[in-house]
Formats: C-alpha cells, sequence, structure tokens
C-alpha cells in the first residue's frame, strides 16, 4: 500500500500532449443518463433536465492538503474525488447525473498514475450512475490537483437546504462516525513507519473498516432512495464532511436554532472504538470532530419519526431546540456541554 | 504593472480559515438571473432553466504554467479566469449565467490580493450577466491555482456544435487575431529587462491594446447578440484559444471536412503588426498560432453571405472544403501551404 508514485519519472505524458491525453483518457466514455446530451469533445457539454431544478457543486482536492499519493491508491483517489462531490449532490435530496473534472498533472506522473486515477473516477460514475461530461487537464508546476463539478437533477418540491430546520425536529445521521479519522491516524502512523524504515511493512489487517471509510467512502444514495420509499422530506441536511460538531452547526446557524445531541446516540463502528482505544483517543471526539465520514446529516419533523425509528441506517442522536445560540452535548454522565467547531486539530490535542 | 506579490508574507489567511475566507470573499455577491435559486451557502447551488438545455465548461488556470504573477495584476486574473469560461459558452451560441469559483490558495498570498481576485471575478460577471453561485477555497502547496466552471442556458435548436461545418460553408472569424499573443511576449521580454535591473521601469506606451488583448480579454457576447438580431445560426463555432490552425482544424476534423483560408484575409490589428515587426516575428504566423485571443471562429451557410458580410465584427477567412484530410493555407503570393495545429511554440522557433 505504501509506495512513491513519483519515483519513475516519465515522458510518456510529455508526448501525449494536452490534446492526446484528454483523448486517451476519456475514449471510453458511453454516455448513460438520457440527460446528458454532448459530453466531452466541445466548447461544453450539454445537458437537460426536463422539468427538474439543477444542483451544482463543487470541490477542489489538492497534494499534500488533501491526499498523501504515498498512502492513497491512485484507483481509490479517483473514486473519492467523486464521492465527495456526490455526496454534495445526495445532500440536496437531489440525484448526481454528471460530472466534469479537472486536472493538473505534474510530468513526473506517469500516463499508467493517471489511467488509475480515471479508473476510480469511471467506477464512481458507474455505481452512481453518473455521466463525466467534460474538463479540462493542464500541467502543474508541483503536484497533483483534482476539481470536480457534480451536477445533479432534483424536484423543486423536494431539495432540502441548509435553513429549514424547526424546534422540536429529530436530529439524525446515517451510518457511523468517525472511522475516516481513525483511518487517516493509521495511515499516518504507518507512513511514520516507513518513513524511519522502509523495510518495514504495514500490518493493517482487522483495520479494514477504517481504512476503507478514508481511502474509499461512500456517498448516501441509499439514503436519498430511503427517503422516496418512506415518504420523508427531512426539514434540513449537510453531509457530515468537517466533522458532526461543524456540520450540525452549520445547519443550525442556518436555521437560526439550536440543538442538544447525546453522546450515548452517536453512531460508532467496533473498529472505530478499538482503534481510537489503541491510540488512546476518545471515539466520540473523533465521530464529533474528525470529518470526511460523508455521512448524511439531517434533521426530521416529530411526526415522521413512526416512519424513521425503524431504518437501521439512521440514528436519531437528538433534537433541534429554539435557543439558537446554544449548541448543547450531553455526556453519558448527563453533563451538559458546549459544541464547538473545532476540527480534528483539536482531537489531537486533547488526545 | 510589474511587482513581488509573493514578498510580503502574511498571516491573515490562517486567521481568517477557510469558511472565514469564503464568507469574506462571497458576502457581496447578489444574485441577479432569475434561474439562480440558490448561490453560495448550501452544499450545492440550485439552478432552474426553464425549457432550455444546460452547457456547463469548466477551466483550470494554474500559476506558473497559465500566468504570472510577476506581470498578472490580480483583479486582471480574476477577470480573465472568468472570460475563458464564458468564451467557452458563447461558442456554444448559449448565454453563460451562473459560474462556480474554486481556489487553492498558499497562505504567502494576502487577503487584500484574494480581494483584488475577486473584484476581477465579480467585475466580469457584472458585466456579462452572470451569477458566481458557489465554489471551494482551500489551501495549495505551492502557488495559485484557479478551477472555474461556468453553467449557460441555450435554446435546443440553436446550440452549435463543432460537428456542423459543411462543403462550401464560409469560415468566419470574430475581432482580429494574433494580439493576445503579442502582447504576452511584450510582457515576457520586460520582465526579463525587470529580472537583469528591477530598477528599470517598463514603458508600455502605445502597445494598450496588445497589452488588454493578454491580460483582460472579453469574450465576445456581442456575436452572439449579433446571430439573434440578424437571424444567423452558425453550422459550427468554436472559441479561438489555441489558435487558429489548430481551432480551425478542430472544427474539420469533427466535421469530416477541410478547409482553406487565405492569408490576406485574416484580421489584424495595426498594434499587432507595429509590434511583431519590432520583434521580428510574422503577424500572420502569431494569428495563426498564438492562441489565447478568445474570438469566435464560425462557419456559416452561403446562403447567409448576404446576412453577415456588412458585420464589421465579422471577417470571411475562406471556405470549407469536402477533401476531409486537407487544411490549406493561401498565402498573398497564392502559394498553398498546410495549416498545422502547432501551437506557440513553433513561432518563436520560426521567428
Amino acid at each position: 500500500m505504501l509506495e512513491d508514485k513519483n519515483e519513475k519519472p516519465v515522458s510518456e505524458l510529455d508526448e501525449l500532449g494536452e490534446f492526446g491525453l484528454i483523448k486517451h483518457l476519456t475514449q471510453n466514455i458511453k454516455l448513460q443518463n438520457s440527460s446528458s446530451l454532448k459530453g466531452v469533445g466541445d466548447d461544453a457539454a450539454v445537458i437537460e433536465y426536463t422539468n427538474k431544478q439543477t444542483v451544482v457543486t463543487t470541490d477542489l482536492l489538492v497534494e499534500g492538503i488533501h491526499f498523501d499519493m504515498l498512502y492513497m491508491p491512485m484507483k481509490h483517489l479517483g473514486y473519492k474525488a467523486v464521492s465527495v462531490n456526490l455526496s454534495d449532490v445526495y445532500a440536496m435530496n437531489a440525484m448526481p447525473k454528471q460530472i466534469t473534472v479537472s486536472l493538473a498533472v505534474s510530468n513526473r506522473m506517469s500516463v499508467e498514475a493517471l489511467e488509475e486515477l480515471y479508473d476510480g473516477i469511471l467506477l464512481a460514475c458507474n455505481i452512481y450512475g453518473v455521466d463525466l461530461v467534460g474538463g479540462d487537464t493542464t500541467s502543474s508546476t508541483s503536484g497533483l490537483i483534482i476539481s470536480i463539478t457534480a451536477l445533479g437533477e432534483g424536484e423543486k418540491d423536494k431539495l432540502v437546504y441548509r435553513d429549514g430546520a424547526k424546534e422540536n425536529d429529530l436530529i439524525c445521521v446515517s451510518g457511523d462516525l468517525g472511522g475516516a479519522f481513525m483511518g487517516l491516524q493509521l495511515l499516518e502512523r504507518e507512513k511514520q513507519i516507513y518513513n524511519e524504515n522502509p523495510k518495514v511493512q504495514p500490518d493493517f489487517s482487522g483495520y479494514d473498516y477504517v481504512l476503507e471509510r478514508q481511502l474509499k467512502p461512500e456517498p448516501r444514495k441509499d439514503v436519498i432512495d430511503m427517503f422516496a420509499e418512506i415518504g420523508v422530506k427531512p426539514t434540513a441536511m449537510i453531509d457530515v464532511s468537517d466533522g458532526l460538531s461543524s456540520d450540525l452547526i452549520h445547519i443550525c446557524q442556518q436555521s437560526e436554532v439550536g440543538c442538544t445531541i447525546y453522546e450515548d446516540k452517536i453512531p460508532l463502528d467496533f473498529t472505530t472504538i478499538n482503534v481510537a482505544e489503541e491510540m488512546k483517543l476518545d471515539p466520540v471526539v473523533c465521530a464529533l470532530n474528525g470529518g470526511e465520514d460523508y455521512e448524511l446529516l439531517f434533521t426530521i419533523s416529530l411526526d415522521d419519526y413512526e416512519k424513521i425509528k425503524d431504518q437501521k441506517r439512521v440514528a436519531v442522536i437528538g433534537h433541534i431546540t429554539a435557543d439558537k445560540e446554544s449548541y448543547q452535548f450531553v455526556s453519558k454522565s448527563e453533563q451538559v456541554q458546549e459544541l464547538t467547531a473545532q476540527g480534528w486539530n483539536a482531537i489531537l490535542k486533547k488526545g
């Protein structure tokens, strides 16, 4: 898993040139959505969503800031870059349909590495029913940069914003939290060991779950499908990219409400708890501030509780309050603390 | 004009943080298009084009590859980054309505420099009637990276692709060519002088036109408006970003046709000719291969000649032929040469 993808300087990229590279990477793309009228190859792509609203979101991933090529396999990187964008579209209760992908690539990278990156991008596209319809490829003076824009469609009265949470609404989250952060900590630990002695091979057995959470997150299309099936429209929704605390505070600030959540309700996976204990970190603090889980955090009306209470993929973790500057966290010992949007730096200082 | 924007390391960016930065830069944005339903501030922006098709294009600009901060004023850079994207939308015979802007910023940059960049971005948005609806701001390990995606709307039967050129169609281009390349050569020359002796101030008097062509290109909305007014729909269209040769060959390859263009028809500005002569370059070669003019290159049916012949902003430079691998350039002395997509490297080697 640990390898230096920069060790083999290749000139193939220069030989292919910009046009050749785009053509090479996009030649096998087949459009699958009827709304994708024209894909790669003209000045712009053309899309038509009949009687739907268009949702647009964009993300920029920078080598050395958002990913480390030493432990991030290229295929996973491509997959994750798409996942994080689709997650934003799902968080609007909309369906992603198209993406554009722009890359800045240093000529230290091999064509094979870029092919793997595209394999990951196209795998995610296939799994989530999305077409790659355009993009730009250019040189980089330093590392790899990936910019993805996702477009999706939603019905006008089904879109969910961040500002609709009301007093007494239930706060829910899908899946479990903190795993992606624990995966990152494991990878960072092994990287240090590798840097000190490249002959020691990392042993990740038993840690698969948290590594996958970090390296290959899945956006929660299934939760959006569930909303349609059970007839629930959340009052507010966001995806958990910065961490539960920070993202819940976003909802509260935009909805002008407060919240109370309960430590014993926060969903944690067994592996996350084990790794956290091994690393002497509090798994709940990791769930609150770790981020990158790409779960959906949403609020529903109390009236919808019956519809959602037996859904195994969703946990009810608290409720919305009227007091708009109060963000409360109730610990297992029933102590009340203030939630703050502190991010992952705070975990390591505490931990 | 020549200044090192990196000389003042500031920590304000770190103090503002990512959320603070986005908020700071986007707080005064007012949406102006009825199709922009939701802008910055949620997981995604929401757009609705009633009964129109959506056009999407994206570009990535990398410091050191696409721009040099030494001679590119930040406001111009922002303006140009928007212009080049809008140009792609106009080249579909569509109207741009929204953009998203993602930035990767090194913490060497000051908040003031970013404000200037956004001033330029928003100035272009205002002039061309476009809303900034979303984006992402992140750290960069090296230089500045700007990724812009533009969305626009077009009527289904009015969109113009690259693949519709037919035998006998007339080849037309708006404005004049080669100016942006000459502007770049001037700036590069002054940069060398500056690097050798920073006390020598550059003298650009009389060169304003070509400098503006390079630093602050204007996308040709007026030409698209003209098509609507005079009732002409081009058969194929592209914007001149790589150079006349290369972009005309794109049209021919996608339309499976050939072309003949005439040296004496290629529109050149007086300043472009003067600067080229001063630098011992052939201005026509610069027009063919220089690129970055962001003019519209299009083909029209012979039947539309009467409608377009008196339009001062358009020149007819040749015609489409049936011979699909023949791209002919007829010189003033009536010699026939083969056009090749060689780009600007070729000019300097020849020159």
